[in-house]
């Protein structure tokens, strides 16, 4: 096969690239289909793929996620100025990227540097690093993946990038891992004049991702992106994001719950909304027998092993409380392999 | 902190960052020392990382190896045209990039593109691909990670590059997973004018690699490298690798191991070195208990669990009787995960 490299992609040329690439998504296509409903019986679900052991968002951390047993790929995405969905948490790209150092005139009069204002090929020239306070340079999580790296450069990637990565792995190993899309700042994107859920649509499509079957959950925090992607035909199953803050409260009573039901196949809730930060289960666990009847999957965020709330004595013990005294189906978690370990050594009890 | 990106790599220019790098090194320096010697009492390496699942000798990778628990990422290592040494197993560009079509006038009279004759930022520019038959393009390994993806692109990696992952990972971890370089094709390089095992050396100390303790071993197949070796003053571990030709029969006998133990820690023999084609232990098991007299560990090569030598039942079985019955002390695999369920799986028992 004939690869013919420019910049940061690869595009093939030869006929027989073709015969094979249109060979692979034949053979690809069935192997889209639930996945392995979990592999543990909960969804490890990899939050930016292994953040506690690699920079966030990079096709390293999703292969080492994907190399410590996780069910799901989570990326949050940001749209380009050429509409390309990228693995970005923040809007900005300073906290993760050296683009103060590379354009240093392309910063709004915020002083920051937005993700939507540069094209991919300008995105890819950034190195992405572990996350800083912008203005101080400090880590904040000084015990993960240090910045003192002078020759290994990490890239920023596309949703396209990761889903050939999890595909690709997917054939090779046999297992059916999913990817779990964020719609970051929707309403954002749109007075940007960007129809986000229109340009993910186009990328999920293309890579065969189209029934409620097919191992890939969108989530986001705007219940109008969720609406908005089933008005665009889209039967993929759909995650309602609830913050802890008050704006959310409204989505946690039955009210809430039974309107999310319409359009959405889970939440997934911060642990502030199942226990408080005392320690104390809120509200008698309303929130996911709620969900529970009304068949919706909870998927609480983000179990940070090394950022552990102060009621939880242990990560183990944190999991446990979630997924078995409480019923939670699967977490958001940093550290992947804390899940798996943890739901595998329970299996084996 | 600030980065600066150029071209593939990163260099910092804060004087904090300065500082942050040496505070690095102090913290990691204690960090070298035995791998967890080893995680299953095993060394499980991680041959070319995890090639049964992403292209070999990618960063990606041995990520995925890192997370499925090796306790050595093995790269072999050839030199570019000017003096860098890279992760690379042929001499040639041609089965693992797409060399031929970004410089298709750079080839040799035998329509082969050597690594040595490219510089550094030239290999950048290739894209790395599943290994295939030049001639044909066909995949080595069809089952293993397709070559169909258009947007996803692996890149060359150096040795520099994969220390620095590895020691990052291990310092987000609190592992201390190893690397196993491999000097390839020395006398070669040597003909070409190139001191490779001062190169290695150059890099490996810079990287605080100096002691036997430290978590490093260096193979080779040619004597003479691991002998130029010491001649430098390493004082690294280091491995001789045994071919399956009679070109080698010398080094496995009572004389030849005698010779070995001079310079080296152990050896890394073919597997057909101790079971025959036939299923057979040949010669009653003498090279591995001729290697432990004269206190070398043993590694034997290749487990690819989807190449399996038609005398092996399964992955397991032949695990089990090259680990436990023969008493190999690890083993390099293409699959690293089969290796570390094996024995994680044995140890619970």
């Amino acid at each position: 096969m004939e690869l013919k490299g420019n910049g940061h992609n690869a595009r093939y040329v030869s006929v027989k690239a073709m015969i094979i690439t249109i060979g692979f998504f034949v053979t690809a296509t069935p192997a889209l289909g639930e996945p392995e409903a979990y592999t543990y019986g909960k969804a490890v679900i990899a939050h930016r793929g292994a953040p506690g052991y690699l920079p966030e968002h990079t096709l390293e951390s999703y292969a080492m996620a994907y190399g410590q047993g996780a069910d799901y790929l989570e990326p949050d995405l940001m749209l380009t100025k050429d509409g390309v969905p990228i693995a970005l948490h923040d809007r900005t790209l300073n906290a993760t990227t050296n683009v103060a150092e590379v354009f240093p005139d392309r910063a709004r009069d915020d002083d920051r540097h937005y993700a939507i204002d540069f094209t991919l090929d300008e995105i890819k020239q950034l190195a992405v690093r572990e996350r800083v306070y912008p203005a101080s340079g400090e880590l904040v999580y000084p015990d993960r993946f240090p910045n003192t790296h002078e020759e290994l450069v990490f890239r920023v990637a596309t949703l396209a990038e990761l889903i050939e990565l999890v595909q690709g792995m997917n054939h090779a190993t046999g297992r059916n891992v999913g990817i779990y899309p964020e719609t970051k700042a929707s309403s954002w994107h749109a007075d940007q004049g960007y129809d986000f859920e229109r340009k993910l649509m186009d990328v999920l499509t293309e890579y065969g991702y189209e029934s409620a079957s097919d191992p890939v959950i969108v989530q986001s925090f705007e219940a109008e992106s969720l609406q908005r992607l089933r008005e665009l035909g889209c039967e993929l199953r759909l995650v309602q994001l609830i913050g802890g803050g008050p704006s959310a409260d409204p989505m946690v009573t039955p009210e809430g719950l039974d309107e999310i039901a319409e359009y959405a196949d889970g939440i997934g809730p911060s642990i502030s909304r199942i226990i408080d930060s005392a320690g104390e289960v809120v509200d008698d666990n309303a929130l996911i027998t709620g969900a529970h009847a009304r068949d919706l999957v909870v998927h609480p965020w983000t179990v940070r092993t090394d950022r552990l709330p102060d009621h939880a004595d242990s990560t183990e013990a944190l999991l446990e409380r979630l997924l078995f005294d409480l019923g939670a189906d699967g977490v958001f978690i940093d550290q992947p392999d804390a899940a798996v370990a943890f739901l595998r050594e329970r299996a084996e009890r």
